[in-house]
């Protein structure tokens, strides 16, 4: 990864929104701009160059990661620190001004970091600028998402290998999670969502110890983080004699996620990629069952920009790295979602998850 | 549990407080709060009653689990519901003071919170009472950490099963987290630490590919979260022929491990327990060497109140539960750490951990 031209970019935005340097807390962020995979530091970027702040059990990890800032090793609070150097090098502070990542940075933080900083030095909510770099991913981080997304498939193999009537969902997420991590995987990008039966109704139906029952859907949403790059994606699968009303469900569902993943290409809004996969399931009459947006960006995060859903304007750009996952439940009975990880090209979109999405009965 | 006893304490400390309501964000506070487990909500306590707010993606989940509390399903963005509702619901709100968490609040969530409100009411940074009240474990939720610890025990047993040179670090944890899962967790309470080689000097060495090398110590750092609540243990093995200096770093830190323990009891400050260990190794020559704090509550988060560090100086009551974990690293050298859970009771501390501390050489 090429931290210094990341860090090149970012201070080519700071004169543009009014800042002489940007506190970074967020740690995906930080992770982003300078390599630190730990989870307590700071990072203060400004045109003249970068410190990166943390804690002593930091130490000998931060100097082995850190690219392109300097290390300074916190024996108290780390803010404090920041605080102390901030005063110390910032000779002429009156006037200047340190953006600060607003969505993170919690109340109390910026209080402390206020009472710390020179007088004449403001705080001001910055855009957030390293959230729209990371939108677009490099042809590196493209490659570490698509092994990312091809590992994280080989757990649906899986989980069809076990999936039966009688185990506990919370089973079928132990022999995803433990082949995972046998295949390298540093851990589950989020936790592992197995839902069957009336569960299957909920869109964030994490695996319990309920058993696979005959009759009805199972969820599978589930993802792994391999190399800080994360995987995201779900099929949904029947168990036992099939019913008409349900095939219906589910290819309308993977209708809609067909026709939402044709429409990504550059120059779209992904507002537009979600009324895409709306109107599909609005004219199968199952408009009102699909209930939460259509995808949402991956990359360090599982959850990252853009926003894939109802009114957001952002316009699709190459390098953009999203899922398509529309769904429909029917409350105290079943529900079904598909999702694949997409990338926008030159030209329209890559679908990176290699998973088949026929209607599987086991 | 009985989320009506709790919010009742927390009712009656709004005034003392200054507050006429508390908004609770940060989602572990939530949870002990009304129940709810997902990911995305705010309650609002007052004395005349609490309000849930979640989106529709925990519609039906959020009715199934909320205790105590009125649920409110916001079609939109959650904030602006609980803003609306605010302005419809506080009749009279000029003069009125909402507590905010500002250790959890983001200034983003701040400053949009600010704008939804009627004119009038104000927002005001709350004491983290949520978290004074959570400090003190309940007898159920004392169960509950001792199932969770028990179960976290069986881990090392299985990592003592197959750890061998040449094995890798992340092979270790893929087997540990795998008989957690098996044995019910709901998942690792913090991603698993299997340090070996000089890693094991690195405070928080995640399990890496890296193999495991003869002669040199492995630092495991594990927990499972079951039921909710958080268990947290380290065990640290030598793997090969043992040398002299190895053995008495190891026994430094047992004993320093062990006083502390020795001082855990009511009435004594947390600054006191840390300070216990720390005279044990500054004796042995190896203060510098225990480059962290000495422990951390545990319970529905790894890491709550209180600290167990220098001059901290919280007194220890019955019911808190805490890690005693010093440790000393060297570093590009090995590192060694030993960690409990205890529970104070009425006239000293019950160790909950239930593994054996002898120097180990596999």
């Amino acid at each position: 990864m090429n931290f210094l031209a990341r860090q090149k970019k970012l201070r080519g935005q700071l004169a543009p929104a009014g800042l002489d340097g940007l506190l970074v807390s967020h740690l995906p962020n930080i992770r982003y701009l300078c390599g630190f995979t730990g989870s307590a530091g700071f990072l203060v970027v400004r045109e003249t160059g970068s410190v990166f702040f943390t804690d002593v059990r930091y130490d000998t990890q931060s100097r082995a990661e850190v690219k392109g800032a300097k290390v300074m090793i916190a024996r108290k609070a780390v803010l404090n620190a920041l605080g102390e150097w901030v005063g110390g090098h910032q000779k002429r502070s009156k006037g200047r001004t340190l953006g600060i990542e607003a969505e993170h940075l919690t109340v109390a933080e910026r209080k402390r970091l206020a009472g710390l900083l020179p007088t004449g030095l403001r705080l001001r909510s910055a855009p957030p600028l390293v959230e729209r770099l990371r939108m677009v991913k490099e042809s590196d981080e493209l490659e570490l998402i698509k092994a990312a997304v091809r590992l994280g498939a080989t757990l649906f193999e899986r989980a069809l290998e076990v999936l039966r009537p009688g185990l506990k969902e919370a089973e079928v997420a132990a022999e995803m999670e433990y082949a995972a991590r046998r295949a390298g995987a540093e851990e589950m990008s989020f936790p592992t969502i197995i839902a069957s039966g009336a569960r299957s109704a909920l869109p964030h139906g994490r695996a319990t110890d309920q058993a696979i029952a005959a009759g009805g859907f199972v969820v599978c949403d589930f993802g792994v983080i391999l190399a800080g790059y994360c995987s995201d994606q779900t099929r949904t699968v029947w168990v036992g004699a099939k019913s008409e009303e349900a095939c219906y469900a589910y290819q309308s569902v993977r209708e809609a996620q067909q026709t939402a993943i044709a429409a990504v290409r550059p120059g779209t809004t992904v507002g537009e990629v979600d009324a895409a996969a709306r109107k599909v399931l609005r004219k199968a009459g199952l408009g009102r069952y699909f209930t939460h947006s259509t995808g949402h960006g991956v990359g360090l995060e599982i959850h990252e920009a853009p926003k894939v859903a109802a009114g957001q304007t952002e316009i699709l750009r190459p390098g953009m790295v999203i899922t398509i996952e529309p769904g429909v439940y029917f409350p105290g009975k079943w529900g079904v979602r598909i999702e694949d990880m997409v990338a926008v090209t030159e030209d329209g979109c890559e679908v990176l998850t290699p998973t088949g999405k026929d209607f599987l009965a086991v």
